[in-house]
C-alpha cells in the first residue's frame, strides 16, 4: 500500500499565502495558491509568493489545482504559479471563485489554462484522488471545503469557514455532507485555524444588516462604508440598508466594481436598478440621499478611503457631517494605517463607526466552538492545523486534543515539513525547499536578500558615493574625486567640511596603493572603502553604504 | 489686564512628545518635554523631538521648565531642548522624575542645569507664576499635575493620571487639592486623553499582584515578565509575587536596571536583600527558581526579550517549558512586531501570557468616567483636552460637554495654535510654528525632507550609479561607462543585458551632448538622468534612483 504525503508550501507559522500539496503514487494535487502582502522590514516588495520550487520541479506529476474560495490568501499567487509551469493544469473551484480567477489569469494575459467551474456534490477525478467540494460559511460566497479521496480514506481540507446559521446567501454549511464524510472515514483534517484564540461562536453575517440600517437611519449626512471589497455579503446588506433609509449607492474603488459586477453576473448580488449611482454621479444627489461603498478598510495607502482622508480623491470630498463607517477590522499590522486613517477623518471633522462603536462587522472565520464542532462532526483519524501563526496552529492542536483526538494523531506542522500517512500511522518526513519568493515590480524571485539587505541599508542611513579617475598607465587620480551623498545626515557645518576629509581620504589610499602597487581595480576600490567607511562613522557615527567606484582612463 | 497664551508644541493630534508653552506678560513656562519614536514611513531615524523653534527664539523670557513625571512622552525631549539653549532654566519636578531627568542629562553630558526637586504641596514662584505639583497615581511613581498660578486664575495640566484608589506605593490621587483648586478657581484643564475612548474606570495597578501571584504558582518552569521599564510598581508586585512563590528575580535590560537602581534608592522600590539576583547568576539556579524580568514588552528590535526569542541572548536560552508573561499591552503600531515575538516564543515551545489570558496588566491612564471626575473635581471655566490624536482629542471634549461644561468654553486644539484668555473669554491666537524635528544619530534637525524621500525612494527599488569619464578637452568618452547596481530587482537574465544597454544609452546621450556643445558637467548629468531613468524604468517598470556621475579628466 503506498503512503500520502501532505505538504504545507504556505499557511503554516504564518497568517496568508495559504498553499499545500497532496501526493499519492507518484501524483500531485495543489490545494490553494494563496499570497501574502509584506511586512515593512521587506524593503520596496510588493507582494510575497509561497516558494513553488517543489511544484515546478515536479510539474509533470501535477493532476491539477483545487481553490478553496476567491479571497487573495488563497488565490492570488495562482497565476504566478501557472506562468513557471511548461503545461498548466486544470484548476478546480466553486463558480464564483472560477471566475474571479478568471479575472486574474486575464489581467495576467494566461490563456489556455482549463478552468473547471465545479458544483458541490459533483465527484471528479483528479490524478489518484476523487475530489469533491463541500459547501461552506464565509466572508465570500462560494467557499467550499475540499475532500480528497483516496484508498487511504478522505483528506479534507476545511478552507475558510464559520458554521453561519443564518448566512445572508445561500445555505448554511453543509453538516450533513461533513457527517457524512466523517462516517466514511476522515484519515486527516486539515483545519483553518484563524480564529481559534477567541472563544465560542462567531456572530452571523446577517446581524450586521440590521446594525446597519439602525445606524443609517440615525445618520443625518452623507454615509460612506468601508469593508473588504470581497465581501458580497456586506455589500448586499450595504445596498438593502440603503434601500430601507432611501438612500442610493455609489461604489468607489477598481477591485469593489469587479467583484461587484463578476458576484452580480453570478446572481450572488440582487439589487433594484436604480439604485446603484456612477462615482460621478455622487455630486448630482444631496448627501442625505447617498452612501457610498469604498475600498480602503485597512488603511492601503492608494486606497479610495485613504486618498479621500487626505482630501485627494477626484470623486469625493470629505467634510464635516459626513460618516464613514469601517465594517472590518484591521488585520494584524495594518493598526497604524487604519489609525492614521482614522484620526484624519476626525480631523476633517468627520464622524468614524467601527466595529467597536456598533456591530457593523462579523469575522468569517469560526472561532473556537466552530472548530471543536468541526473535528466533532468529521471525526478525523488524524489533525494537522493550518492557516495559523505558531501561536494559532498550537491553540488549535490542544483544542483537537480537548474534543478527544488523540495527542499522537495531532501534528503541529511548518511550512515544507510533509505529514506522511501510511497503513502504519502519520509522521513528519524529510524537510523539502519551502519559503517566501518576493515579488518587486513584474518579475518574481529576482529579489535576493543581498538586494534587500542593501534596501535596508540605503533606507537607514543613505549612501556615499566616491568616484575616483585613475591613468591606467600608473595608478595616479587624473582628477579631484566625486563626492555624492544621498538620504545620508550631517552633523554641524554641513557636508562642506566632510566633502573635504573625504577628497583626501581618497587621495591617501590612492597613493598607498600606487606605493604598494596594488594596480587592480577591485582591490582599489576594496582599500577605498574600507579608509572611507571608517572616516565617515568616525565623523557622523552613522555608517551610510559607501560606494567607491574607481574608473581607469 | 494681560493675557495669557497657551501654546501646545507637542501631544495634539499625536499620543506622544507632550510639550505645551505657558505664556503671561512676555515670560514663558514649559510643560513638559517629550518625544515621540518614529513611524516607519520615517525611514532610518531614531527619535522625533517637537519643533522647539518657539522656545529657542524667546530662550531670554524663559522661566522655567516643568515635567510631570518620568516617561519618555513628557522627559524625553529635554536633554536636546537644553542643548538648543544659550543659558538652561531651571527644571523643576517630583523628586523621582528629577532623578531620572538627571540621569538623562549626565548620558547627553549636560552639566550645570538647576534641577529642583519639589515636593507636593510646595508653592513656588516661577516668572509670573505660582507653581504647584500635586500628586496623582499613574504607572511611574511620583507623578504629578502643575497648576500654574497666576492673576487670572490656575491653569491646571493633569499630565498623565488615573484615580487609583488602591495604589501600590504612595497615597491616592490627591482629591482634596484638586477640589480646593477648583474651588479657588480653575481657569484652564489641560487634560490626559489617552484612554477616552475606554469606558468606566481603570482597574486599580494592586489588582496585578494578585494576579501575577497565581499565575506564577501555577508555572513549574522559568519564568520570564516583561513590561515597561519605569514601571517600577509593576517591577514591586513582580518581586513580591516571586518571593511568595519561592523564586529569585533577575533582572535583565539596561533600562531596567537603571530605574530599578534609581527607584530603590529612593525608597520606591523596596525588596529583601538576596532576592534579587544578577544576569550572570541565573544558570546557577533552577528553572522553577527563577523570575526574570526582562526589557522588550513593545518587541523592541534589539531589546533583550526579542534577542531571546531569536536565540541570540548571551545570559538566556529560552527552551520549552519556560513561560513567558507579557504584563503590557503593544502600543498602537507595535502589534506587529509584538506578535511576532509572541511566535516566535510559542514556536520554541514556551507558554505565553498576555494581558488577553490573565489581568497581569492595569493602564496607567484613566478611563471615561475618571477624566469626567477629573473635572467635575477642579470645575474649570476652560478646557482644553491634551495628550491624545484628533479623535481623542474630539471624544474628551464631549465628554467634557456631557458634564456640563460649556460648548464655546471647551477647545479642540492643535500643536501650534496658541489659546489665548483674557478678561474678555478664550480664543485660539495666530498660529505658531510647531511640528516634527527628526533625530538621526548623533544630531538634530539635520535630517531634512529631501533626504527622507532620498531614502524611501532608495528603500523602494535601489540604486543605480553611472560613472562616465569624460575629456576635459573635446567632451569624448574616456573609457566604458561604470555601471553599479544596489537593491534593484532584475528582469529575465540579470543584469547583464541591462548593463550592456545602459552602457549603450550612456554613449549616445553623451554623443548627443556633444553635437549640441553641451560642456557643462550639470548638464550632461542632467541629460544622462534622463535618458537611463527613462530606459530602466522601460526594462525593470520600477524607478530606482538612477546617479549618473560624470567626471571630467
Amino acid at each position: 500500500m503506498s503512503s500520502l504525503r501532505v505538504l504545507p508550501l504556505g499557511g503554516l507559522g504564518e497568517i496568508a499565502k495559504n498553499m499545500t500539496v497532496v501526493e499519492l503514487n507518484g501524483q500531485l494535487v495543489v490545494i490553494d495558491c494563496g499570497l501574502r502582502f509584506p511586512s515593512p522590514e521587506m524593503v520596496g516588495i510588493d507582494l510575497v509568493l509561497p516558494d513553488f520550487s517543489y511544484v515546478r520541479d515536479r510539474w509533470q506529476d501535477l493532476a491539477g489545482i483545487v481553490i478553496t474560495h476567491g479571497h487573495e490568501d488563497h488565490l492570488g499567487a495562482l497565476p504566478w504559479l501557472l506562468r513557471e509551469l511548461p503545461r498548466p493544469p486544470a484548476v478546480y473551484g466553486s463558480p464564483l471563485t472560477i471566475e474571479m480567477a478568471r479575472a486574474k489569469l486575464e489581467e495576467h494575459k494566461l490563456k489556455g489554462v482549463p478552468l473547471k467551474r465545479l458544483a458541490t456534490g459533483e465527484r471528479v477525478e483528479v490524478g489518484p484522488f476523487l475530489l469533491e467540494l463541500i459547501h461552506v460559511t464565509h466572508s465570500i460566497p462560494d467557499a467550499c471545503a475540499v475532500a480528497l479521496g483516496c484508498e487511504l480514506g478522505t483528506v479534507l481540507f476545511t478552507g475558510d469557514y464559520k458554521f453561519d446559521q443564518t448566512p445572508v446567501d445561500g445555505p448554511p454549511t453543509d453538516l450533513a455532507r461533513l457527517v457524512e464524510l466523517g462516517q466514511e472515514g476522515v484519515l486527516l483534517l486539515c483545519g483553518d485555524s484563524t480564529n481559534v484564540d477567541r472563544p465560542g461562536f462567531s456572530p452571523s453575517e446577517s446581524s450586521v444588516g440590521p446594525a446597519l440600517e439602525e445606524l443609517f437611519g440615525r445618520c443625518e449626512g452623507r454615509i460612506l462604508i468601508t469593508s473588504f471589497a470581497s465581501n458580497i455579503h456586506r455589500i448586499q446588506q450595504t445596498c438593502d440598508a440603503a434601500q430601507a433609509v432611501g438612500r442610493r449607492v455609489a461604489l468607489i474603488g477598481r477591485s469593489l466594481r469587479k467583484n461587484f459586477s463578476i458576484a452580480r453576473s453570478l446572481g450572488h448580488i440582487q439589487v433594484d436598478e436604480g439604485l446603484v449611482v456612477g462615482p460621478r454621479e455622487i455630486a448630482d444627489f444631496p448627501d442625505d440621499e447617498l452612501v457610498i461603498i469604498t475600498t480602503g478598510s485597512q488603511g492601503e495607502p492608494l486606497s479610495a478611503l485613504r486618498r479621500m482622508a487626505h482630501h485627494d480623491h477626484p470623486q469625493v470630498r470629505l467634510h464635516s457631517g459626513d460618516t464613514v463607517v469601517f465594517a472590518a477590522n484591521p488585520v494584524p499590522g495594518n493598526e497604524r494605517a487604519v489609525n492614521e486613517t482614522i484620526d484624519r477623518l476626525y480631523h476633517i471633522g468627520c464622524e468614524v463607526i467601527t466595529p467597536r462603536e456598533a456591530p457593523v462587522h462579523a469575522s468569517g472565520h469560526g472561532h473556537a466552538e466552530e472548530l471543536k464542532l468541526m473535528i466533532n462532526l468529521t471525526n478525523p483519524r488524524y489533525v494537522m492545523p493550518v492557516h495559523g501563526d505558531y501561536k494559532r496552529l498550537k491553540l488549535h492542536a490542544r483544542l483537537a486534543e480537548e474534543v478527544g483526538v488523540e495527542p499522537d494523531a495531532v501534528f503541529e506542522g511548518e511550512n515544507g515539513l510533509p505529514l506522511v500517512i501510511d497503513e502504519h500511522g502519520a509522521r513528519f518526513g524529510a524537510r523539502e525547499r519551502a519559503g517566501m519568493v518576493y515579488v518587486d515590480g513584474l518579475e518574481i524571485g529576482d529579489v535576493t536578500d543581498a538586494a534587500l539587505r542593501d534596501r535596508r541599508l540605503l533606507s537607514a542611513d543613505g549612501v556615499v558615493i566616491v568616484v575616483a579617475a585613475i591613468s591606467g598607465a600608473d595608478g595616479r587620480a587624473l582628477a579631484e574625486p566625486e563626492v555624492v551623498f544621498r538620504g545620508v545626515p550631517f552633523v554641524g557645518g554641513g557636508a562642506d567640511g566632510l566633502v573635504g576629509e573625504i577628497r583626501l581620504a581618497v587621495a591617501e589610499s590612492l597613493d598607498r596603493c600606487a606605493r604598494e602597487e596594488i594596480r587592480e581595480v577591485d582591490l582599489i576600490q576594496k582599500a577605498l572603502h574600507d579608509d572611507l567607511a571608517k572616516l565617515i562613522y568616525d565623523r557622523l557615527r552613522r555608517r551610510p553604504m559607501v560606494l567607491p567606484v574607481v574608473v581607469e582612463v
